[in-house]
């Protein structure tokens, strides 16, 4: 008992050692991302005394990097997927999820989310985000437009489409260009504020505070270089985010991210994810990440096709952008590359970005494919393959569908250098803090560790898949686990 | 403190909740497999009083389920490799287990053992076990007769031969038949008992007893169906296996585990690893595991090539079988075929086994593309290609070592069904406990948590990537690491 008292994110600090309470509440809420803020707008509601810290200078987190749409449907569309003539179900919107969550995935939360979907875009819309009434067809990544729906996965896609009817169900808000995240963002938190939550910036939470059955009571917080400690009298609700800016801990649980050479990240240095652990709470699915590389827009080169090092094609070019992306970084070797041909290819609006060039050209696939030093035959093959398949309409590999089929025959041709060492993949974490659909952390052994809640990037929530992610998924789970987990926070007796 | 104890896998004991001490060691041991076993004879060898808990009614765990090889070699080589012509090097030891570990490879673990792996085969022998003087020049799985020195890697194969210099280095005990793994944990549990190591059986540990500051002080173990605490003055040393039979824990951290339909585990319920993570022990490349189907011997059939359900090759078909199998799984769908022409087909065997069955046959490739329903051309124009490279002598495609080509152009062909849905792939878990080469389990900052160690499968030990595994890492890791860990816990003075 006469040790000095060490603050560790990875220890938490005994309920007995602590000195002082330096602030008390109800609800402390650690992050101020999109899990966060609508974590502490629920708990408000709930009638809890809500106290916030970010540990950064502002509100947003990586929520505010992101374009800002969010994926909604179910419960026959709502009035934007209406206007556009979609009467999007339920159980589509159910199964499409489920599938997407891939081989662990979640069914509680997809079911929760999946009925009370629509119902959530009539909160955020109470909150005071706009939405124009507006769809645009043609595939896109994020509208540089105020429009509103987009189609944002794979929902039309082979396997996904033979599980579930597909309709567009990325809700961008009405926000001029990119970068909408931000405008979510200052809704949310302006919201927060208005509402009463206390927020303190510049605030980093180093430990929870937990008695001897490791029920959680609080936090050790430095706050301006000081530490302080903080009681939550109901509960902590852990919102701080994914760890893809922690390489220490990529390299121990998801090696295959270092792959990726553009970690989108705020903070995001798993320290969320630690403190729920120093508890007993159990991480899952750790090795699972988002990756993508923005190789369209224009919707053309979708009639394109990838190959690998071995000039074979693997993935039905028509998914999500993400989806083929997360095949591109299984592939063994870093060689990929995009073949067009005279009437496919366009300068995609974001290849600079992504640093996607030419890799090769030819007027015959021969000689594209001696330009890349393939084996002879290699590049050839595929291609004469594929050009007989898409004259017939039918991919009988890989399922791409008949509308982006279309022989690559007419010269000039070109290999477009999607190569996994120098392009911008982009990627963030998905694997996170087990938790219950009401945000209440579980251990390794599924039970409750008492007065911890988490949402967003530090849990595994809807999206925990790579190969299924579409856009708006993670700020789906974020707005509406946080929601469910302030408000249980807000609602535990002990 | 007037809750009634729960004793919890997940959960440690505080310490001031034991009612009574009902046995004292100095080290107490979790699990009697190699890692256990080892760690018990130089904990006992350090000096120390050593208790043993092992939860199955005798001695020998999933260890006494393998093969019994070990791999082992360097500083020259051992005696078997330098009577079978192999002066093993450290260094490429070093190289082949560094590059073996993927990408979250251990390098300080790595050499710890390539420095000692020559002294450890000499400790192996010490301890009573035999090993002839003789060496397999084929491939083989493992040997049906008493032979010792075998190929049990991709030492030969492309990429690692390019990283270091090959050698065969899986050491199989002077044994005859399969199994050898039994005969291996029979003298090594003879060897801790006649030490004096006590070994009670049917003692399942329950959970941890720690104090405040998550020092280990002992344990909870269920005895005949009693609850007794048994306290270790010096240290826990885990060794307790994977978790490949614990379906929910496989679902949540290695979900493409599930895909293989043969999981090898005597208990391997992943309680040792969930104890580490009860005080905070960080769980690391959960997602890893091992697998394979066992598609050689004989060595003919290392001439046939393996495509997936596009009708592609995707690995060079000379590199360890384990190797193959990894790759197998991770391509998409259910269906693999491995190719054979009448002169280099031959029944395997081990196929019955595995239940590689005949999928097609023909007396051209295109008819057997036709039986198996893949597209025109998928398969023909990857045989032809195949074909001409072979014919060259090299493989520009897949780098499958030369003395493994020959063209496929001997009718009848055969396609050998290796469908996942079906076939027998084996499987183990590969991630754990992250611990220092001295055994001592670390939490997610790298602090050292004091009073636990641990080895074997409960750890992230030498094996960590499937693709990278090879036969016989799994018990030098065991016991070898158990060794560091009995003889640390032994030395711990508190």
């Amino acid at each position: 008992m006469t040790e000095p008292l060490e603050i560790a994110l990875s220890r938490p600090t005994a309920l007995e050692r602590v000195p002082r309470w330096d602030f008390e509440a109800d609800v402390i809420v650690v992050g101020f991302g999109a899990a966060g803020a609508c974590a502490a707008i629920e708990a408000k509601r709930g009638g809890a005394r809500v106290l916030l810290f970010e540990g950064a200078a502002s509100s947003g987190g990586t929520s505010a990097l992101s374009g800002g749409e969010i994926y909604l449907g179910g419960s026959g569309g709502t009035p934007t997927q209406r206007a556009a003539g979609f009467d999007d179900q339920t159980e589509d919107l159910y199964r499409y999820l489920l599938m997407a969550g891939g081989p662990n995935a979640d069914s509680a939360k997809v079911r929760l989310y999946a009925d009370n979907s629509l119902k959530h875009f009539e909160w955020l819309i109470a909150q005071g985000i706009e939405y124009k009434s507006s769809y645009i067809a043609g595939r896109c990544i994020e509208p540089s437009t105020d429009d509103c729906l987009i189609w944002s996965g794979s929902e039309e896609a082979w396997p996904f489409v033979e599980q579930a009817r597909p309709a567009p169900r990325g809700h961008c808000p009405r926000f001029v260009g990119m970068g909408g995240g931000r405008y979510v963002m200052n809704i949310l938190a302006k919201r927060a504020l208005e509402a009463g939550v206390d927020a303190r910036f510049n605030a980093r939470v180093q430990a929870l505070v937990a008695d001897e059955s490791r029920t959680v009571h609080g936090v050790a917080v430095r706050v301006d270089g000081e530490l302080r400690f903080a009681r939550a009298r109901r509960g902590v609700v852990l919102c701080a985010g994914g760890f893809i800016m922690n390489r220490g801990m990529v390299k121990k649980h998801a090696p295959f991210l270092l792959r990726s050479q553009y970690p989108i990240g705020a903070v995001d240095d798993g320290s969320g994810i630690r403190l729920g652990m120093s508890v007993g709470g159990a991480a899952i699915n750790m090795s699972e990440g988002f990756t993508t590389i923005p190789w369209y827009p224009p919707d053309s080169l979708i009639k394109g096709i990838f190959v690998n090092g071995c000039g074979h094609r693997f993935i039905n070019e028509d998914c999500y952008h993400g989806r083929v992306s997360s095949y591109i970084l299984r592939q063994s070797g870093d060689r990929v590359w995009l073949l067009q041909d005279h009437a496919t290819y366009a300068e995609g609006e974001m290849h600079k970005l992504a640093r996607i060039e030419i890799g090769a050209t030819g007027e015959t696939w021969e000689e594209v494919e001696r330009e890349l030093g393939l084996a002879e035959g290699a590049l050839v093959d595929t291609v004469r393959l594929y050009n007989r398949d898409a004259a017939h309409g039918k991919d009988r590999l890989l399922h791409k569908a008949a509308q982006w089929l279309k022989p690559l025959e007419e010269p000039p041709f070109v290999a477009l250098d999607c190569r996994i060492d120098y392009c911008l993949y982009s990627s963030f974490t998905l694997g996170g803090l087990d938790t219950l659909p009401t945000g209440e952390v579980v251990d390794e052994d599924g039970g409750v560790i008492a007065g911890l809640f988490a949402a967003g990037r530090t849990t595994c929530g809807l999206p925990r898949w790579g190969e299924g992610y579409s856009s708006g998924m993670s700020l789906a789970d974020a707005t509406f686990f946080g929601r469910q987990a302030g408000l249980r926070a807000a609602s535990t007796n002990r």
